[in-house]
C-alpha cells in the first residue's frame, strides 16, 4: 500500500507539547522527535543521532537547540550539529533531517514529504480545541492495524448500522442508502439525509431529518458537520443541501474533526475531536457526544484490529469490493495517484 | 511436516457452543467460525468475510445464517452470501469456504479437507463425557507448541518415567520395557502390561499388574483404557490380553479420550477427558485422577514448549530417534503417507 | 558483527550455581547448560538433547552425570550419552559438544571456540568477589540489546557527562578531554586524569584530581581502577600514573571487574562488581558506590536498549565516529581481527 508523502500530517495536539520537552512518535516509520525551543519554535527532527543512532527524543532541550544525552551532540534546528563535544570540526554530512512542522487548528502537522512543495495551504481546514463557536471535546487511541483501513471505514458509513449499532443506536438506513460521492483535488465530499428516523441515542423524541456531510482529506483528514431538522425537511430541500439556520436548536449542528497518523506499516495513531456549535449546544450535549464517541471508536478500533489479524493471516488477500465503496475506491485511487506521482511523493517502504 | 487435511479435527466440546453464539478458532492456519443456528443445525465457516476480511465470530446469528458485523454481509450455511445491504446482485464468487461438521461424541470434529471426502465412519470413537456406562472429567490447554510434538510424545510413553514421575508416580519400568506396537489402517494400537509394581500414586496396597492399551488415530486422537489386576494376572494371560471382568473394582478400568487439534504452525489445542466406568468407580475416583491428569498435562506442557523453543533456536533441527521411538515412526510415516496422498489429502501450508 | 568464538566468556556468578542445580544460558546464541557434579566438578555442554532436542536444563543430576528427563537418556560430562533406558546399544554420534569451563575470580567463565585452543591463561584478571584485599559488591541486569553495543559504550566514556550527569555527576570533562589509549594483545587500555574537579557525588569536600585506567579485554571484560588524589597531583606527575599509596584515604582506591556477555543475537548479560581497597575502605563506601551504579547501568541500559529500538527501525544502519571514538575503533578492530584469524576463531551467525 502507498502512501502519499507529500501531505501534512497530524503529529498531536498542540496543548500537549510543553516547552523544552521532546517528543518522539513515527510517522510513516519515519522516526520522529518534536520539541518547543526556547523561543517558541516548534521543531521536527529525525529522531536517530548520526554519531551511533541514539534517539534525540531522549535529549536535552538548550535554547533553541537539542543535545543527545549520549554522547553530548548539539543539534540546530535546521538539523546540523552545531556542537561534537571535545572535537573542533565538524562535518558537513553531520546532520538529520528536518521536517517542515506547523502549529495549526491546535495539532501539530508535520510534512512528511519533498521539503520544497511543503504548502500550508494543503493543511485540512479542521476546527480546532480553542475555536470559540465551537464547544469540542477530544480524544485519541492507538491502533495496532494499518492506517489505511482506518480510512477505509471512515470513507465508508455503512458500517454504521452493524458496528455502532449498540453505541450511535444506528438504523440500517445507514446501510441500505447511499451518500452523495463526490470527488475533490485531495479529497471525496460525502453528503446525504437520514429521513424521518427516530434520533440518535434518544436526543429528542419524535422523528426527524439528519442531514450529515464530510470531507475526507489526504492523508487522513475528516472533517464532519451533522444537524438535525425537522421530518419533512430533506424532502423540502429536494434532497439537497439544507439552510444551516433551520437545524433543530439543543441538538442542532455538530463538527468532528478527524486525524489518522500512520505510525509504522502496522500501527496508527487516530485523534478525534467533536461537539456543538457554541450558539447550539452546551458542555452537556459535548460531554454526552464524547461518551458516545469514546464506545464508538472502541467499537471501530476492535473490528479493524481484528480485521488486521486475519488480513496479516492470510496468504495474498483480497477484498471484494460492493456498492457502498464507491467512496473508499474514490479515496484510495487518489492516494494511490498522489503517492506515484514522480516529484510529488514517495511511496511507503512498507 | 505434513498434516492429514483428509480427516476429522476436534474443534471443541460440544457443550460450549451455545445456540447462536459464533466460536472462533483456527485449525491447520484455517480460521473458522462455528454457530449453531436457530434450528439448532451446526455451522462450520471460513472465519474471514469476502468483502473486506472481517472475522464473521464477530457477527450476529440470524436464524440459520450468519452476518458480517462489519458492514452487514449475511451468509448462507454453505458460505455462500445472501444479501449485501443497499446492494441488488450478488456476485456469484461471493462467498466463503464452509466445512463438514459434526458433533459426536460430545466432541465437534470438523473436517479439513475434501468435502467429497467426508466420511463420518472416519470419526474415532472416542468416550463422550455423557456417555452412561463412564463417569469423566474433562479439561483442555493450549501449547505454544507444534501438534506433531505432542502427538509424539502421545506416542512414546517411556517418557512416564521421567515427565511424570512425580505426577503419576511412574516406576522407570515405563522407559525401559517396550509396549507391543500394530499398525492400524488411520493410527497406531500400543499394548502393554506393567508387572508387578507398586500402584500408581498410592492407589490401593501392595503390588498389582497393570493392563494399558491404546489407539493413537490420525489427525491425533488417542483413545485409552487402563485397568489394574491382581499380581500375577499378567503371566497367568500369557502376557496378552486380560479379561476385563478380573480388573480390581475399586480401582478398575479407566478411559481416556483425548484430541490434539493443530491451530497454527506453532500453536496447539489438546482436550481430554478421563475417569473409570461407572460400575467400577465413582466420582471421588475421577476427581483424583484429573486432579492428576491435570498435573501431568501441565508437565508435558512445560517439557514440550521448552523442547519447541529449542528446535526453533536451532538451524537445521534434527532428531535420534531411539528403540522406544517404534510407535512415534509408525504413526508419522502414516501422517506422511496419509498427508501426501493424491486426491486424499492436501499438505500443510506450513 | 563479529564475535571473537576463541575467548573466555562469563557465564555465571560462581557462588549462584549451587550443586546439582542444572543452571541454562545462551552464549553466542547456543544454548548451554551448566551443573556442578557430585564431586564438585564444572560442567557445561551444549543444553539440547540429541533424541528430540528438550533442554537438558530441565534435567536431574546423577553423580557426576545429567539425565535428559524427556525420555532419560544420560550424559557424561564430555557429552557422551552413557545410557538410553531401554536400549542396549548407544550409537557413537550419541552426544552434544561439551564447552572447557573454569571457576575463577569468583565467576564461571565458559571457552566458546576450539577445543585444543583453551587456554586458561586468557581468562582476564578480574578481582573476584571473595579477594580478601577488597571490599565489593556485586549485581547484574539483562539488555534487550546487542552486546558490541554495550562494549562500545565501555569503550568511551564521554557518555559519563550525559547519560549519568545525575548518578555519578560526572562534569563535561569526561566529554571534552580524551583519555590515553594504548593497545594490548587482547584489548585496549585507556588511562586519564581529571584534574582539579569537584568529586563525584560529593563525597569529600573541595576539588581533587582523579586517576583513572582500564583495560577493556575481548571479550567484553572491563577491570577499572580510580583513585583520588590531592589537587596537584596530577600536575606533579607530569599527567603519568601516580603512586598508589598516595590516594586520599576514605575515599581511595576502588576497583570494578565487568563483563559483557551476549546471549543472543539481539540480548546481553552485563555483569559487575564494585568497592574500595579493604584497606582505603568500608562497606559503606562499597554500598554508596554501588547504590550509584545499579542507578548509573540503568541509565546505560535504558539509553542501549532505545539505540538498539531506532537501529533495528533503521534500513542499513551507519555510524559516524567521533574523536571519542578512538577505543571503540580500536576495540571492535581487534574483534574483527580475532574472530577471523583461521583456526583462532569462528564468525558468530547472527
Amino acid at each position: 500500500m502507498a502512501y502519499v508523502r507529500d501531505a501534512w500530517y497530524v503529529a498531536g495536539w498542540s496543548r500537549d507539547l510543553g516547552p523544552a520537552q521532546p517528543f518522539a512518535l513515527s510517522i510513516l516509520g519515519d522516526p520522529i522527535v518534536l520539541y518547543r525551543s526556547e523561543s517558541g519554535r516548534l521543531v521536527a527532527l529525525e529522531d536517530r543521532c548520526v554519531h551511533r543512532l541514539a534517539p534525540l527524543s531522549l535529549g536535552r532541550c538548550e535554547g533553541e537547540r537539542l543535545r543527545c544525552m549520549y554522547h553530548g551532540l548539539l543539534f540546530d534546528p535546521d538539523g546540523r550539529v552545531a556542537e561534537i563535544p571535545g572535537q573542533d570540526l565538524v562535518p558537513a554530512q553531520a546532520r538529520v533531517r528536518s521536517y517542515p512542522v506547523v502549529d495549526r487548528h491546535d495539532w501539530i502537522w508535520v510534512w512528511m514529504g519533498d521539503v520544497a512543495a511543503a504548502d500550508e495551504a494543503l493543511i485540512p481546514s479542521a476546527v480546532g480545541l480553542s475555536d470559540p463557536d465551537w464547544i469540542l471535546g477530544h480524544g485519541q487511541m492507538d491502533y495496532a492495524a494499518e492506517a489505511r483501513l482506518i480510512c477505509d471505514n471512515l470513507c465508508d458509513f455503512s458500517h454504521l448500522s452493524f458496528v455502532h449499532a449498540n453505541s450511535f443506536g444506528a438504523s440500517e438506513t445507514w446501510a441500505r442508502s447511499r451518500p452523495r460521492v463526490v470527488p475533490l483535488d485531495r479529497g471525496v465530499r460525502f453528503e446525504r439525509w437520514i429521513v424521518g428516523e427516530p434520533r440518535m441515542s434518544g436526543r429528542g423524541e419524535g422523528n426527524a431529518d439528519v442531514w450529515q456531510w464530510y470531507d475526507f482529506m489526504v492523508p487522513g483528514i475528516l472533517l464532519m458537520s451533522s444537524a438535525v431538522y425537522p421530518e419533512g425537511t430533506a424532502a423540502a430541500c429536494g434532497m439537497n443541501a439544507p439552510a444551516p439556520d433551520r437545524a433543530l436548536t439543543g441538538e442542532g449542528v455538530t463538527f468532528t474533526s478527524q486525524a489518522v497518523t500512520p505510525l509504522t506499516d502496522r500501527t496508527a495513531r487516530y485523534f478525534y475531536s467533536w461537539g456543538p456549535r457554541r450558539d447550539q449546544g452546551d458542555a452537556a450535549l459535548r460531554d454526552m457526544l464524547m461518551g458516545m464517541a469514546d464506545q464508538a471508536f472502541t467499537e471501530d478500533r476492535l473490528m479493524i484490529e481484528a480485521q488486521q489479524r486475519v488480513i496479516d493471516a492470510t496468504p495474498n488477500p483480497r477484498i471484494m469490493p460492493t456498492s457502498a465503496d464507491k467512496g473508499v475506491t474514490l479515496y484510495n485511487g487518489l492516494v494511490h495517484k498522489l503517492a506515484r506521482t514522480p516529484g510529488m511523493a514517495i511511496e511507503s517502504a512498507a
